[in-house]
């Protein structure tokens, strides 16, 4: 995978820390590569549902801007990106000392790019995937609207 | 739609209490009747992705507790509720002052229940339809796993 | 809703007419109206799963269907309509006499559209939801790429 | 993986020659091993939608078997299998001369089951990924309800 804007991470990092939702949730943007991102989320327990684990909201959100990230460093300059839909599947309980969501492209195109998600909790030396899913975003365009 | 357990609203009320990203978040437990429910989130900035408006996985997670909630409702006493996995199209930017999700029930089964939610921008005297989707939970009984 | 082109139910059926997969099934297209249709599949034996109930996949063909063309109805002339995803729940086993998959829109924008669908199964005169789901189609332009 | 069941495939290909759907769409069953199926689809002209290409419908229906089975194989003896819902996402036009639906469980619970399934159209010694998505499954036990 081959991103056509050479400063995509700068791109990419630039509209992450805007994003001032994962200020709230305590998330860090670990990895940025062509066509895929990785964030942390360093588990707290105000982040949590009823039984004490991540809510699954809290999983996806990190899942989504992933997906978002990793679609937008294949996108051009001066474009911006919005997500359509996602779908999300949660595997097991939210448990662990840190989550890191990671997503790749499955395809880029002009205006649609489909993505995959995965989650993995960390627990000790365990690493259990507890949520994975996919993703469709839209790439808008300066001249157009969506 | 009849509540087999004559003490639902107690119980979808406790348990909404202890899923303490609901106070991180600011979302309050509005309505809860037998199969449905309505979560509101009043507009917070730092709720916001990068555009400043409400992030689709902030939407999901109100969306995906009121879904819970509105299955939870017609499950027995002594259950517990988890999703399994759900589906958001997001349809505009969520722009407003404060946002309900509220959440169907589709069908309720022993083991699966799925779910319908919406989630409604309030702009004034506006109202605008951000979001909705579809998910699945699973009944988790005291005498089995799932 | 209102339909923009005047001539929308003409160019539906012409496209219907061109779905060879719908003869091959046996399906037809009921009813069309801005932003919604109906589609009509009796039962067949060779539509079966392994229970004898009707394939999940082949509800989904008649509900996509229904979908795009709920959606097609609100494009303008000229325009070509394609699905870039849908998810479908099942609800209960497809017995009955027929199945009758309806759509409606639920946003029409100028490149993407969402959609949900039903799916009831006719069995005397019992009407059961087996199958509901939701789509995003996209609105092919001819001076434009996807 | 491990299936428990040392008898799963022929419990498989038993299973596929009662879904009568797959005669009447000419797929075969192509391969089964533990936790992962695929499911062949020669081209022809009665499965088209209306540019010709395969109906996004019959490229789902074949994923679904793909999945289900997939999931199936590392079901006990005596067992059922049901689709509850799926996703699939559509990427490339269904040209080609054939298509091959591959599906892998991605995690296999006593009750739920989540597999992914990719479509791959083959033409001349091209391989384009037309269609993939994800799927969940109900394990129907002889002594339970779902």
């Amino acid at each position: 995978v081959q991103a056509q804007d050479p400063d995509f991470e700068r791109r990419v990092r630039d509209s992450f820390a805007k994003q001032s939702v994962m200020r709230l949730l305590g998330a860090s943007l670990e990895q940025v590569g062509p066509g895929t991102t990785a964030i942390a989320l360093p588990y707290r327990a105000d982040l949590a549902q009823q039984d004490g684990f991540v809510h699954a909201g809290v999983l996806s959100t990190v899942a989504d801007s992933a997906g978002g990230y990793a679609g937008y460093t294949l996108m051009p300059a001066g474009t911006r990106v919005l997500t359509t839909e996602y779908k999300m599947h949660f595997l097991a309980p939210a448990q662990g000392e840190r989550f890191v969501a990671t997503a790749t492209v499955v395809k880029s195109g002009r205006t649609l790019t489909v993505c995959e998600m995965r989650v993995v909790a960390e627990r000790g030396a365990t690493r259990t995937l507890v949520a994975f899913g996919t993703q469709t975003l839209v790439c808008l365009r300066p001249d157009a609207a969506p």
